[in-house]
Parts: structure tokens; C-alpha cells; sequence
């Protein structure tokens, strides 16, 4: 079993040695990560710049690892391709340091990372981790081989990825077990903040308040709040099935 | 009707140029598009570095429009909390140069756009042109106010994009008509060209040839490729339904 690891973080940071750790048990590692942090990059990927790659060492460990001057994606593209020389069985994201959860999938770079394996055929899943501050990543790392454990053992679906979130704990003992999940709405208001420059010009930062929805039952956002690890099936596919027969139904005419 | 213009090619492309002025007949546009190229970057927003904006003439129209220092994601999200004063009916990205047919929707910047006001509860779509070396956009113009029409008339579902293709011609009459669609599939292969810079140090230039997939029936690519306007409803909740009842099969177990 060749397992590939990324992540958004950045190739230093300890969400990812903890997973590419955790992994060794299961297979051959390699990690293809970016050199920085790279969060909220979503799926993006490097077309107008060369990219650099360079092998290093990797934590204590004796891991075949290089960091990438790109984002997640290309990471995942060069790994693939170039950098390693075998093709993977399977692609692992994370951990990240917070959350991935309902909307957010749509701007991470960890979730991106995974979906870019997908694309390529290779089962592949993403983890998250709930606390944006935790330097301690020994836990969500535990969750992390069984989960993969579980998906190596009962295959990955085709153009699928799963989208995994581990909740805030200090013990796996805290953690109550594993739902299946769909994914969850997250709104947010008052996204920036305005500021003057010492010149007087006005600059705005992100932010943003995360509007109170409610209770939202078979999320991901509720069983993580409730100490349970999420488990999405995410499509790659975005067509919108449901909706095909009654858009028909709008009759276009180009030329009328 | 307040329209929201946006795109991933920059403010200064002729893509949004036509896009704004066609729609300028059915309300009141407003302009808010990246400062630079933002090709590729799909979904990203900027949290680590502050955006500035600026409210400059457009071209040789009177339509408010500022350019903003971020990702197409972000000038929707700071067009609509900050900068346009009124909440928009409808966000219209595009036109932009190049296609964004199949997979390439999850790379797209101006699909994205269209994605971040459909976040927001607003009606949002995405238009792309087949021809990537094309200045002029006024047949692709004249398409985008058509299907802009029959948007407003319908309704665009919640949490649905529409996302549109042009295909490549030199006047509307080359065009067929407009097929609803689903998404098509892209393989790219060989990504990479790698190259040694004067110092001795290798690097590597993003590239990729298409692999040929055969026909794609009732997909975009398809529907493209035969000179109709493709138009594909995008589900912006990335849960793959069909799947939860199979892996919840996987009967997972934490604490085993």
C-alpha cells in the first residue's frame, strides 16, 4: 500500500507529521506538501508561475518528503506525476488544523489536496482537526489510521472523496464514534473589517460571524459539536441531477 | 433588477466588458472583479494578507466598479457587505476566456465567483467562452444576456449555479442552440515540464494534454464541442447522497 500525504498547512506543521506517523503502519509514506500554509486556497493551482520542489527530512522520520512552492492541488499534481516515482493507492489530506466543515469544503485547500487525488482515480480522503489552536495532533492521528483503515478495507466509490472531521478532545476515549454525515450549512456575516493605513487609505481584513442556523440533524456540523468524528461522502461531480429535468423544462431558445 | 458583475480574467478584460454591458438592458450593474489575472484560483479567499480596493471608471461606460487586491471569491464577498451599498438580485461572472467545461469547475476562479453568491442566497451564474485567444466577446455578450433573461424569468433554484459555455464562433447564427447538460470529464496527463534555471536548479512549468475520453453524451464537453451553448445547474452542496446509505454500511466503529 503507497499512501501519499498533503496537506495545507505546510509541510511543517504537526497535523501532518502526525498523519504521515500514523500512516507508516499501513504502507509505504511519502509526503508531497506545500512549503507554506497554504489555508483557504481552495482548489487552486500554479499556471502563470513555475513551481520548485525540494526533497527534505522530514521531522525524525525517514519518509520520502518534498514541499512544493504551489498550493495543495499542485502539490498533489506534481507528487503524482513527477515526484514520486510510484502511483499512489491512496491519497490522504491533513490533518488540518481546524475544521472542514459543510461550506467550508468549498474553500479548503486540505479538502481541494483530496479532491485532486480523485481526479487523478486514486481514493482519497481528507482530515480535519476541530481545534484551530491545538498543537497536539497525537489523537486525531489515531482516528485518522482507523478511518483509513475502514475506506482501504471497504474501497472508495469512483469521483468520490471522503471529507472527515475529528472533534476537539483530549482523549480518544472523549470521542463518542463515528457517524456518517452530509454536510452542513455555514453562513457568515459581517465578513470584513475596515481599517485606514498611516497614508489614509481604507484596507479590509476577512473576518466574519458565523450566523446561528440552528440545529442541523445528519451533518457533519452536528455530530462534531456533538463529539462524534464526521464522515462525509463528497461528489466531485457538482452537476446538479435533481434539477437536470425541470431546467429542461425552461424551454430555451437561442433564437427566438 | 441590481446586477452583480464579476470574473477571474481581471477588470480590465474584455470578457467583463461585454458581460456588463449587455446586462446593463435588463438593470442596474455593478462591477467588482479582481485587480490582476486570477486564472486557476478557484475558490480561494485571502485571509492572511488585508485587500484593498478602488473605484475606477469602466471603460467607457458609467457603471460603478471597483477593482479589489484579491480572488474572484473575495470581490463577490466584498462587493456585497461593503462596497455596492444594495444587495444585488442576481451575481453574473464571466465571460470568461477560455471555457470551463466538466472538471474544469472545480480549478474555475469564475465559476467560483458565481459559487460565492449563490453562499450568499443569491441567484448566481457563471459564463465562459470556448476560445481562449478571442478579444472580441459580443456574440458571447449577446448569448449571456439571452440566458441571463431566462434566469430571472425561471428562477435559479437555491443553492444552485448555473454554469454556462460559449462556444467558439464568429456569430450567433454559428451556434445552434442551448442544451441543458451535465458536467463532462477532463483527464489531464504529463502536468508537468520540468526545466533547469541558470543556476542548475530544476523547476516546473504547469502543461497537460487532454486525454481522449471518447464521446460524452449529454455533457457539457459534448454539447460544446457540437457548437451549442451548454448550460449545466451546479449544486454548490457537495454531499454525495446516493452514497450515505453504502458507506453507512461500512458499519464503522470506533472503539474496536
Amino acid at each position: 500500500m503507497r499512501i501519499l500525504v498533503s496537506n495545507d498547512d505546510g509541510i511543517s506543521s504537526k497535523g501532518i507529521y502526525s498523519l504521515a506517523k500514523s500512516l507508516q503502519s499501513l504502507g509505504e509514506v511519502y509526503v508531497v506538501a506545500p512549503e507554506n500554509n497554504q489555508s483557504a486556497i481552495s482548489h487552486a493551482i500554479t499556471m502563470h508561475q513555475p513551481l520548485r520542489a525540494k526533497k527534505i527530512k522530514f521531522f525524525d522520520t525517514d519518509i520520502d518528503a518534498w514541499w512544493v512552492s504551489g498550493t495543495p492541488a499542485d502539490c498533489v499534481k506534481l507528487g503524482i506525476e513527477t515526484l514520486v516515482k510510484v502511483r499512489p493507492d491512496i491519497v490522504v489530506s491533513g490533518i488540518n488544523k481546524g475544521e472542514n466543515l459543510g461550506t467550508d469544503v468549498l474553500y479548503s485547500g486540505t479538502v481541494s489536496a483530496a479532491i485532486e487525488g480523485c481526479v487523478f482515480g486514486i481514493p482519497s480522503i481528507a482530515f480535519s482537526y476541530e481545534d484551530f489552536y491545538e498543537e497536539d495532533f497525537t489523537v486525531a492521528g489515531q482516528v485518522a489510521l482507523k478511518v483509513t483503515k475502514y475506506a482501504i478495507d471497504k474501497g472508495i466509490p469512483k469521483r468520490t472523496v471522503l471529507n472527515v472531521n475529528i472533534p476537539k478532545c483530549a482523549s480518544l476515549e472523549e470521542i463518542k464514534d463515528i457517524k456518517v454525515t452530509k454536510l452542513g450549512i455555514k453562513v457568515y456575516k459581517n465578513n470584513f473589517e475596515e481599517r485606514t493605513d498611516p497614508r489614509g487609505n481604507s484596507y479590509y481584513w476577512l473576518t466574519g460571524d458565523l450566523e446561528d442556523l440552528g440545529i442541523q440533524s445528519d451533518t457533519d456540523i452536528d455530530a462534531v459539536k456533538n463529539k462524534y468524528v464526521s464522515l462525509t461522502p463528497i461528489n466531485i461531480d457538482m452537476t446538479h441531477y435533481g434539477l437536470l429535468d425541470s431546467v429542461k423544462e425552461w424551454n430555451m431558445k437561442l433564437h427566438e
